[in-house]
């Protein structure tokens, strides 16, 4: 350990040690970046100076309710600015923020509200008949609602609440905010959408969200000034900590409420976006889209995408129109992402196709701020890095969270043997990257094989008229288990059954081929993931 | 304080708090840019792998020698590997990184192998008798000699002390690393190079060390694979913590014994240097190079410059070169640049000449990692933010040392008040952009007025036969001081007084003009300032 001899006077003082936190980069963003753009959305223009007046106005308004620090507000907002705001003016008072997932049911967020014991609910104008019909059936303190009405989208306050509006104008601009003084401090509380069971409230820290910010700044090539886009919801791991990210940079966010290809492209083209997160479909949302949603632009778009691997047609395809693909990692419990696959031009400088699509299929290696990501068996041991053999992905860093809200038992579980336990099966490449073969349950066992229902997905993803797709498997009594695909076709494209069936055994091995395909929507999640469990009950009774 | 009400389960644990250190990013570049060209130097070219095996070899060797945690191990040291390597191998046996100045005086180096109780010592072969000598002298423990020889550059092994080889061979490349527990830990120390009484031992942390990394990373606009020239001495505030920062880049160190022109041009155009550190000294030897030393280049060289502003006429002639300046500011004690001049291209972008250099001559805004940099007067109030009124600047962050050696008066007064006291006085510009109008010292007051030395060095830098200058006070019976100028000239370049005087009154108010001009080789501190202590003593007796 490096302590000295003699360490007599050498302990922390407020001079020397601050604790971390995002909320010291908006700070200074409003000196050093006073004038620029940092906030965008229909013909609103926020400078850093007036961002942060209106955060502190927000901050003081929350404050000025009888909201106290520890205390949780809550929302249920998609991302227009106040979503953005709430970021920074709910901790900048000593608060918790708890982003609700605007596509929930009822009964979940009556559930999240009464665990979280919200005080306060900052409710879209859109989704406030959801927000009424979970606070009705709440047995306990309900928290108060504050309403955010966008008449530019088509929403304008019913009247029935007092306003966010009413709330800056309650608030002083220049009210000096309730900095942490522990970066162990909680910073926001987001709730799993587990498909089974009660969602858990994720606890995140202070330390933890400051440290991402800045491990993404490496991971994503930022430089000073960007433009970036809200696609990933910030009520989805607080969008990954990007908007807490921006005024280090002096970047602009772009408000995006609803995500179409016209959005995006008008983005790029207008606000010369060059930023964003997105899940595949978000890639292949704008692969498909047609030609009058389409934008010209000569620079080139950093996308971070999460969720699964883009399949080879995909990513050849968008990487064409002027986009770069990046494939990240991560869970709730870790903030957003935590791995990356870091291209090395030296290495796959010449690669294209497939070939190129095989490496960023994986999910890559840790980011700056993580301290070990890896691929553990049963006795927490390294697999062997053969790209072969499995393990669990295992986390161990500074971006992971807390714990799970009033559950000590799942997070110690989550937490054994010093690493978060992510619940994803992957291997390990030689060269240390991770890739997950298949979510445990994604394997397909046919006589005795393992097929991965990701390398069927991505020879489906190859046929010209299909849009999505996801396989599952789907019991038999001679194999066990066979493939089963379901598809999403473009619009205005047809194929067959047979047909797709022919077009895959051309790329695949035959225990590999589905022995069904069935047309129609496939059902995801309110996060976007696709609900294969969904499928895989269609899939046994056909 | 953002604390919950029920926080049960969700304290620190291994899997969510690591402690920050540099060391991490080593760990990390060994796995994801294991292949990647990491330093560079005459004929050796290290990868990623082979960088962290040789550091696990010297720390693991100093480890058999019984050094232990928490013991000091100096270097004398030019910027060569091994100097770059004791950087990540002596915090990572769990041992204080002691550089030294090559340029010291035996007697300062005798007080800090004393002082800093040293238990071995890295010297370069040139630098023996130095070492040698100073070593003679003490009176306490001595430390063990490990010579570092460096036969390319002309300094074969001595064959009187083991050689930095054996201590290589001795560890072992795949032994563990002592990672810090507390981020709070000693990572190194550093005398600073007062030009009155003992120099201090500024004592850092790990803590500080890692986020002037992370911040600096914002700051300088750096991305992946970046190739980095080692200017700025590593025994110079650990060479601002760059050598520490590549590694979570992947970037390329390119280690330089000797600072010529000629090596500049040549790493510039060979290697690809795209990023280095230098006082102005540096850039006017750039300016000033001949041409058979100069090469042709086609990308932007970013340079960090301290020390002093850049001259306008300094500035316009290497930005024309294809270098872009940033200013920036610091102390030993907050591990070097802890401001920088961030440019504003919405706000500055049409500026030339004189203009674009009143800019650039600014010290600029905290850095990202900086909690808070002020002006404020004695009474520790914010001065008014008019470009004119001045104070001291203070600093207030997570860069900021722990303290000074052995001296907690000296450390409790340095952060009287809850700030770091730098020393210097500024104004601050209404954008809060600060200006060193001049150290305390550097004022001359002329017949009541105010002159700053540094505008009128400013001046005599257009002059086209000046190479170096300095202004300082000469005592004047009618005037109290009058401006005295002592220059450095071109090579080759003549000038006369008259002529010089003439010069700059045409361009300052007559009681801004220097009354004598002294033609000179200006007298430097062991870092490259110029010692203009000495040059009052002259003025004094003319």
């Amino acid at each position: 350990m490096g302590w000295m001899n003699d360490e007599t006077g050498l302990d922390r003082t407020p001079a020397n040690h601050v604790a971390l936190t995002p909320l010291s980069h908006l700070q200074r963003a409003a000196i050093v970046f006073a004038d620029r753009t940092a906030l965008v959305y229909q013909d609103l223009r926020l400078s850093y100076a007036q961002y942060h007046n209106r955060v502190s106005s927000l901050a003081d308004g929350l404050r000025k309710k009888g909201i106290t620090p520890g205390d949780v507000v809550a929302t249920i907002l998609p991302n227009i600015p106040a979503q953005v705001e709430a970021h920074f003016a709910v901790p900048a008072m000593g608060g918790v923020l708890n982003t609700i997932n605007i596509r929930l049911d009822t009964d979940t967020v009556t559930y999240i509200l009464e665990h979280g014991e919200a005080v306060a609910l900052l409710v879209d104008t859109q989704f406030l008949p959801l927000a009424e019909a979970a606070i009705a059936n709440m047995t306990g303190e309900k928290p108060r609602v504050i309403e955010v009405p966008d008449a530019g989208a088509g929403f304008p306050a019913t009247g029935r609440y007092e306003t966010y509006d009413d709330l800056l104008a309650a608030g002083d601009p220049n009210a000096p905010w309730t900095m942490p003084e522990d970066e162990w401090e909680s910073i926001s509380l987001n709730y799993t959408s587990g498909t089974t069971g009660r969602p858990k409230g994720v606890v995140a820290h202070h330390r933890g969200a400051y440290l991402m910010t800045m491990g993404t700044v490496v991971s994503w090539r930022l430089q000073l000034y960007p433009k970036y886009l809200t696609i990933v919801p910030l009520f989805h791991c607080n969008g990954w900590n990007h908007t807490w990210m921006m005024p280090v940079l002096g970047g602009t966010v772009v408000c995006c409420r609803d995500i179409t290809p016209a959005a995006i492209y008008d983005a790029i083209a207008d606000e010369g976006v060059a930023y964003f997160g997105g899940a595949p479909i978000v890639l292949n949302m704008i692969v498909n889209a047609k030609d009058e949603d389409r934008r010209d632009f000569d620079h080139t778009v950093e996308v971070f995408t999460a969720g699964a691997p883009p399949a080879p047609a995909t990513l050849a395809a968008i990487e064409s129109l002027g986009f770069n693909i990046t494939q990240v990692y991560g869970l709730t419990e870790t903030y957003g992402h935590v791995t990356e696959c870091v291209w090395d031009d030296t290495r796959w400088g010449e690669l294209n196709g497939a070939d190129r699509a095989n490496i960023k299929a994986r999910q890559g290696v840790a980011f700056p701020m993580m301290e070990d990501i890896a691929v553990l068996d049963g006795d927490m041991q390294p697999v062997n890095r053969d790209g072969a053999t499995q393990g669990e992905i295992m986390i161990r860093g500074n971006s992971v969270m807390k714990g799970y809200l009033k559950n000590p038992e799942a997070t110690a579980e989550a937490f054994a043997g010093g690493y978060f336990h992510s619940g994803d099966l992957a291997n390990q490449h030689d060269d240390g990257y991770i890739q997950i073969a298949d979510r445990a349950k994604d394997i397909i066992i046919s006589g005795g094989e393992n097929i991965s229902s990701v390398e069927v997905e991505g020879a489906l993803m190859n046929h010209p008229a299909i849009s999505l797709c996801a396989v599952v498997a789907k019991p038999d009594d001679k194999w066990g288990e066979v493939p089963c695909a379901f598809v999403e076709l473009k619009e205005g494209e047809t194929a067959t059954e047979s047909e797709v069936i022919t077009f895959v055994r051309e790329r695949l091995a035959g225990f590999k081929t589905p022995k069904r395909v069935i047309f129609q929507e496939l059902p995801k999640t309110s996060t976007g993931k696709i609900q294969k469990f969904e499928l895989r009950g269609v899939a046994k009774d056909l």
